[in-house]
């Protein structure tokens, strides 16, 4: 025979296919979450999804941190209807730089998010209705406890890495310092050690348009007619500006119209240059699937977040740390810029840990991270593989 | 004697004083303004303040186009009460760079705008109500076409130059292609030959803010208990980050709270960081001067601007031009980058005018060109001196 049949080679990338949300509740009296502004706090639902099979040997887990707007659906589809897959399907199956055929990916939705975790759109069962405000304010350590205490939940004592973009960064940044026992590997994208004025800025401008639409009620706009969903586009609009590169928005949209050649001369017309439409497009998706409360306190914790707090140096937070690092910063990504991710860089070296960088060309901006795979995938793949090999050289 | 006594000296600096703002109808039936838009509209009301003697000869005029939300009072105060003087005070005045002792500099509010010029705010005289948004929609060429006439009715065949930064930059910039003949000298700063889709981004979101408050009724709130404040307010806020470079937000806000050495963990304190205490007085502040229609006419006639359309090509538009250029940016500048005044640049070189370029280094962003006097002064000074030099040559 001449002819070769394969069914399956190592290049070939799929899908993860169906998969399936599940819930676990957390932090149950007496073991309620010490949250970070001095609350205790539970219980807590966990919306989760996983890829993959976990090994015998429970060494293969990944645990994925979502950005701000994200959730437990990294990959796959819900039902055959779905038109959709996860947030990050093409980064995240068979085949592909976390590849399901050889790890485990968990993903859990954010505490505060509006995914199935407990946020403030959940029962308070103290009421019967909706926490809304009446959540305690959120930081970024206790979203990671909660995602700590899911993996221990899942039987694992200790992942093999853990990777997150932007407040997903954020977030293993945490994780890496205050649980050093529970992760082999550190993947941290476009984020940085704490946000910028200018970031702090630009969430403040969007908290504000939630709270000054009067369908916002304080926050307690539950089964009310109508929500904040002006002022939650408007919030949207602004922070899709900063996930743009100057040079991206140029290219894609310039300054072309939407629908003429001519100016229209018509103040009511608001969507007459394709940038403008796009932007009123992406505010008004973003309210058909995210809670504006959820963003209030989401934006919060990312504004609090500050690796250094509590410690002497970011040298000094870092170097509680067992992990190895993969840091990754993009060119034109102007809200978390390379000089975050090297500040990083140079703390993790300054406290000697193993640390790899790349600051990747791309013209994406912020959101290079979701979309721009291939050179992700290049340095992603064997990091994880030399992180494997190392475990199973150390426990064989 | 060896005493010598100096009663004023070239670096002695000292106020315009008490100034005047004067009103003048133009544009009367029948010869109203053909407007861009295709409309028919007059009369204006201009209204303008001078500074110094205009010379005998009638050479000595500078005009000054100001920016988004400035006005026609340049330098000095209203009366002896007056907290704050003009809002370039610190650059026009007996011995500053526009040296009243030796011009005369007028200025003139911008058409469309709130202080004073025809505007949203004025009285339609058709029926005795603000015109609100039936105010035909604004281009910078008429914006241009008012000043225009205005130099015209000063008796001014030719100023000696006009000066502007921002949207006052892109009014120069159109006034010297459509008006060759009216002026020896062109000062462009902070600006472009046109907006960019990022900034036509960043003025939709701040136009949607102003539209979705329900207080603007749609352009008909004069004489309703309350206008859109928030709205407003807010758009400014958005803005007003535009304004101000990553660097100096840094330094001059970073991470510090309001009030407080510690974190609230309240969502409803909104302004717990400096900067968000900082945009949130800007915007409050700002209502208190600015009107919401205006904001929404003087934004679209900024992103409809495109120097070099109706002809070939940039360097084609400003061919028309018979003007010495000084072109000038900053280094923070992230609004109006250098790469546009750049392709300004090149294009008059492209087209054989004779240009004068720097590129400023200044921590300030956009706002550079209202904050630093010093190296502006140092070259718009002898810009000035050589262009009247010229002038005075010729005409003797």
């Amino acid at each position: 025979m001449t002819t070769e049949t394969t069914t399956s080679s190592d290049s070939e990338q799929g899908s993860v296919g169906i998969v399936e949300r599940k819930t676990v509740r957390l932090f149950d009296a007496p073991n309620q979450l010490d949250m970070k502004c001095g609350t205790k706090f539970g219980p807590i639902d966990v919306a989760y999804e996983t890829y993959g099979e976990l090994s015998e040997q429970r060494d293969n887990a990944i645990f994925v941190c979502h950005a701000l707007t994200g959730d437990a659906h990294v990959a796959g589809y819900h039902s055959p209807d779905d038109q959709k897959p996860g947030w990050w399907d093409e980064f995240v199956g068979p085949g592909k730089a976390l590849d399901t055929r050889k790890y485990f990916v968990i993903c859990a939705n954010a505490l505060g998010g509006c995914q199935g975790t407990t946020g403030p759109t959940s029962i308070d069962p103290d009421c019967g209705q909706p926490f809304a405000l009446n959540l305690p304010v959120i930081s970024i350590s206790d979203i990671i406890d909660v995602h700590a205490e899911l993996v221990r939940y899942l039987g694992i004592e200790k992942l093999l890495a853990i990777i997150g973009g932007s407040l997903g960064g954020m977030q293993v940044l945490d994780w890496a310092v205050r649980y050093p026992e529970q992760m082999d590997g550190v993947i941290c994208l476009a984020s940085g050690p704490r946000l910028s004025a200018q970031g702090i800025a630009f969430n403040a401008v969007g908290r504000r348009a939630i709270v000054v639409d009067p369908q916002y009620h304080a926050g307690d706009y539950y089964g009310k007619e109508e929500g904040p969903r002006y002022g939650l586009a408007l919030a949207r609009m602004v922070a899709h500006i900063t996930y743009l590169s100057e040079a991206s928005i140029e290219k894609k949209f310039g300054r072309r119209l939407q629908d003429s050649d001519e100016f229209a001369y018509k103040l009511e017309k608001e969507t007459e240059f394709q940038i403008e439409s796009y932007l009123h497009y992406q505010g008004k998706r973003f309210v058909e699937r995210f809670d504006a409360n959820s963003y209030m306190y989401l934006t919060k914790a990312m504004d609090y977040f500050d690796l250094a707090e509590g410690y002497e140096s970011l040298a000094d937070a870092l170097s509680q740390s067992q992990a190895s690092f993969l840091i990754a910063s993009y060119t034109t990504d102007w809200l978390f810029p390379t000089i975050q991710s090297r500040e990083i860089v140079t703390a993790l070296i300054g406290s000697g840990k193993r640390v790899t960088f790349a600051e990747f060309d791309s013209p994406f901006g912020h959101d290079s991270f979701l979309l721009e795979f291939e050179q992700l995938e290049e340095l992603v793949s064997p990091f994880l593989t030399q992180a494997f090999a190392a475990r199973r050289g150390k426990s064989s």
